[in-house]
């Protein structure tokens, strides 16, 4: 069980976040925006039998539980009147929605701790199905400093960036407009060849894309 | 409660589905597919108050309760040895998360229902987000019988395709090669303005996209 070995999700469990966000609306952008992954990611890693976007999951699983409890307290911080209670239930029902989407996301990654691997899986693959990966950006690329549009990442590979994981903190389906530093943990989805070019690019092999 | 009174979803609970997958394998793909378009469409149809992507969430979550009693049916028909049983008990630990998935998706739109409107959902919405719109296309388009990518939709209104419906049954995701027909409904997302080009083709107010 590769994964299970890196515990950084589950220190995660128990470490304060960098990252905390203030408002009722942040964390429920947070929480928007983690559902519309960690879908993805799930099957992408069961699919791909890919123990590195499994570890994503977990990880994002257990920053939505925090979120859920956090936007919980804050509902009912700002709760004064019957009104503004009922409106708060609505938004803590979209809240336990998306925090019941990240455990089935989990779920459907547990699978692959059990080793069972299913002759069926690697035929729900479509021949025009894009990988995910994650690649982690090395101290002597190039990229650093640069936005995702200078570098023209999605016209010269075909790649999206997913997500940025960059210390503690996310960033979601970043614009053109974000600048890649040292260090970012980009979660790509693309073409196994446009995937290949970018990781030589984020690992320093080579200087632009071509 | 305007959907609410469109009881084709309802209806759908009763009726005899058109399209029946027969392999656990196309169950097990249809239902990776609704689950990862399903979150989409429900956070799109809370955020933008719109009633007709919700009906087409309620719809998928009906389908995707068939799928995953279907699939439990097929599974323990295929089952003959505990090896054969355990391997099964993983693709129903799948389908029973993707049920979960779209059944929390469905508890997103329920809120649509409800009537309550709160201040901060429209906040949610990033500068950015595209919006999703169900168009379905006039029997005078001149699309009909054309493939996505010879109508260019992609490159010339930045609006993607993420499923369509045809009578009873979905082309999830669909590629460039897929020829559109007469009554088609397609779930576009993409920016408003090429929205709006788009369905100008779709109901035949323009000959070809510019």
């Amino acid at each position: 069980m590769q994964y299970m070995k890196i515990p950084r999700w589950k220190r995660a469990e128990f470490e304060e976040i960098e990252y905390e966000p203030k408002s009722i609306r942040e964390l429920l952008k947070e929480m928007k925006n983690i559902s519309e992954l960690i879908v993805d990611l799930a099957y992408s890693a069961i699919l791909f039998n890919n123990t590195d976007i499994a570890e994503e999951v977990k990880y994002l699983e257990v920053r939505m539980d925090k979120l859920n409890y956090e936007i919980r307290i804050s509902a009912m911080l700002a709760s004064r009147t019957v009104e503004d209670a009922e409106k708060m239930a609505g938004i803590l029902q979209i809240a336990q929605a998306s925090d019941t989407i990240s455990n089935a996301a989990g779920d459907i990654v547990k699978l692959l701790s059990y080793k069972i691997t299913h002759p069926i899986l690697p035929h729900l693959i479509k021949e025009s199905d894009e990988i995910i990966r994650k690649i982690t950006m090395d101290r002597a690329s190039s990229a650093a400093g640069k936005t995702i549009s200078e570098l023209k990442i999605a016209s010269k590979t075909g790649v999206r960036i997913l997500a940025i994981r960059r210390n503690k903190r996310w960033i979601y389906g970043p614009k053109g407009n974000v600048r890649l530093a040292k260090g970012d943990t980009l979660v790509c989805i693309g073409p196994d060849e446009g995937i290949r070019e970018l990781t030589k690019l984020l690992k320093g092999d080579i200087g632009v894309l071509e």
